[in-house]
């Protein structure tokens, strides 16, 4: 069994990732990432030309990462192409419930750094179209699709700051009704 | 006329109150407030005893700034007891434009310090159940009544992070598709 070693660059990012997402992005100075990365302090630098930098390619890990999760979950709950909504529910039920939740890692950077670190902002957008757009895949296609799931999408990050804000429980609880309210609505 | 000028303490807390909510709890240092308010840094910690006290008064402050707006807003737009959610759209999409908008200083509060800093999730919670309980009042008094107050809610949140994100227009399409839904489902 040859499980490869990481890379210091692969090292420094998942190090990055657990602690940015786990205590922030600015509460987390780069001495500790370094430290608990165990590489050199000139290898971090060769890796990664500033904070900044590891900031923007740690969301863009993240981004794939969560995407893969997301779109695994779903599956696993019985999602299929036009089949309805109504595994966004369990799937995001298991992310609540998982210890390390702490919200979205994108909603979370933009209250965080906002406008001030350039590029970001573009990052969080690309992200939440990339959500919505899984989100439009569970929808059947026609005229209101589009519509639908940017709905559902504000629903589900309404759910993610709940959850973060109070536990899952009324999170989940709201973002059912919602969901409901949708189908329903829609065959009316 | 006699306008009373603000006393040291008001003068803290308003400039904290805008650098906070502007640009985020931990980039905005103690020393950039001191000078923007104009105060002796002696003053500063005769009535604040630590940065920390000073998020906690400010979100409390916030918290009552906001609420006021809030109930005030829905009543220019036609708000009364019972009378239905519709109230909400045009409320939030007079927030969404306004140019400071930065989101929800207490879902940004909980983005940036969440658990680390003591008393914080509990400020944040009773804001969120206080924005609740002003929204039930505006739903039909009834055994579906909080439910329903539960998921206007988590839309609300839902399109705050969404327009802080992307701009008002889509968060708002989004919000008032949800919004309707609730209503036919409740008549159907």
């Amino acid at each position: 069994m040859d499980v490869p070693t990481p890379s210091p660059r692969e090292r420094i990012l998942l190090t990055a990732h657990d602690l940015f997402y786990r205590d922030g992005l600015r509460a987390t100075g780069i001495d500790r990432i370094i430290a608990e990365s165990g590489v050199a302090k000139l290898t971090f630098y060769r890796c990664f030309a500033s904070k900044d930098a590891l900031i923007r390619t740690f969301l863009d890990y993240r981004h794939d990462r969560w995407m893969a999760w997301f779109v695994d979950a779903l599956g696993r709950h019985g999602a299929t192409a036009g089949g309805g909504l109504a595994p966004l529910l369990p799937a995001l039920g298991e992310w609540f419930s998982d210890p390390l939740f702490r919200g979205c890692a994108f909603i979370n950077a933009m209250a965080e750094v906002g406008a001030a670190l350039p590029g970001v902002a573009e990052i969080v957008q690309n992200h939440k179209q990339d959500m919505q757009h899984v989100i439009a895949g569970l929808l059947p296609a026609g005229m209101r699709q589009q519509a639908l799931a940017g709905a559902a999408a504000v629903a589900v990050d309404g759910a993610i700051v709940r959850a973060q804000m109070e536990g899952g429980e009324a999170a989940l609880a709201g973002l059912g009704l919602l969901l409901d309210a949708l189908n329903v609505s829609e065959k009316t």
